[in-house]
């Protein structure tokens, strides 16, 4: 099985309201097809959910005006989300939303339940699952935000997928952020012992799961469960599907395990 | 807690493949706001749902080909079902989606499962929860229809509603098809002892689930788990909010028990 996350910044102009990149989007869905595997599909919200759900305070605790913001974001998440359903269904898969606030229920933000059922039975069907970063009911704080890379976590564990691939808008890690810092490198590949090479800054954009530090953290968790895991540039036609085809692609392997 | 069905033929122009009425829409969604109770909404597909269906055969046998076609119903009823999220959110209330792809599942048909979890939790968090009319997963068929109807059935089992009310396109049910013979009664009430003076005639449209027997058949079970059960016409302006309010109405009231 191969599992695939389309990054909210690669499909949406993530400083920008509600912004999707159309071409982006049908670019990498149909790179998503003919892969003679079963696919499972991840995608981040991007300007769909970050910014709003940083403005609902969606992640703090449980209040009755967190419904109402939730339900906005919940809507517009699905907006993109059929966009990105189009693009599969263009690309010639059947894809099936599986929504985590339909699936998934946290508790104080961590996965208290998840039901597999769905996307294993799909999967036999011939379906691609698809289902994105959301806000979900949750125990403790009435509704918290899901990242999409919580789900790849959770699939991971699951699936043992052959081959993760993360979507992403530049070509990996970097040294440094690439985008501020003059000279930063890429690496080919991080393992835990790798950390200390990368200078992580704090977020300043709207992004409400906290970071490229705490992303990178769950990537190694993630590929701990995997055969092969890849951070590539969603961005360079088709770096997707050759990493998904076990092709070698610029980009930065993730080493799992201790 | 007030459980209300949308018909299909109320919400979309069911001869029209995807054509939303988008002024009922408006109306009807305005009408469950206020309500002072908890309410769950179902919907029906319409032209969203039941011509495709039915041209791709998804109530058949299992096929590979059936997945591309259920992935296309799929996307068209979140279309409509989109609309009416939108019209809930202009009402002020916080709608969620729960679509029985994700939360439930049928064999043969019937149901198999059917995760009430967030329904509950949804309601508890002070959200409207949606679900609709849709292909979902089958054990024995691969993919089949789950009509709005079966799920006001389970949700009826599972919360004891006080009121149920399904907006139809006419006053409620008559003693034959209103829209075609002359002269046909409305009854003010119906229970299984009546349905004899019903003459039903087999729906000549496009509809997947069964005509107008099988939904009265299953009215009659809903209306065994709820206090009271109406069928009203959805496009008279209040009638839904009106029944919903317990007020007198124009309709036909559904009497359950054997």
């Amino acid at each position: 099985m191969l599992l695939v996350k389309l990054g909210g910044s690669v499909l949406t102009d993530k400083a920008r309201l509600r912004t999707p990149r159309k071409a982006a989007i049908a670019r990498l869905t149909k790179e998503l097809a003919g892969l003679g595997d079963d696919v499972v599909v991840v995608h981040g919200a991007g300007s769909f959910g970050h910014v709003l759900a940083r403005r609902y305070r969606l992640n703090g605790p449980a209040s009755r005006v967190k419904a109402k913001g939730a339900a906005v974001v919940q809507r517009d998440v699905r907006a993109l989300d059929a966009l990105v359903v189009d693009g599969l269904l263009k690309a010639g898969l059947a894809p099936v939303v599986l929504p985590p606030s339909a699936v998934l229920g946290l508790d104080d933000g961590r996965v208290a339940s998840f039901d597999l059922g769905p996307f294993k039975d799909y999967l036999r069907h011939g379906f691609t699952p698809v289902t994105f970063g959301d806000v979900v009911r949750d125990r403790t704080r009435g509704v918290a935000v899901c990242s999409g890379d919580v789900l790849m976590l959770e699939l991971a564990k699951a699936f043992h997928p052959r081959c993760v691939v993360f979507a992403a808008d530049v070509d990996g890690l970097f040294t440094a952020d690439p985008k501020r810092v003059k000279g930063a490198r890429l690496l080919l590949s991080v393992s835990k012992a790798d950390l200390p090479l990368v200078e992580f800054t704090p977020a300043k954009g709207p992004d409400v799961t906290g970071g490229i530090e705490a992303k990178v953290h769950r990537m190694l968790e993630i590929a701990a469960h995997a055969d092969e895991t890849i951070i590539v540039n969603g961005n360079v036609k088709n770096r997707v599907r050759d990493a998904l085809r076990g092709r070698i692609v610029i980009g930065t392997r993730v080493v799992g395990g201790p």
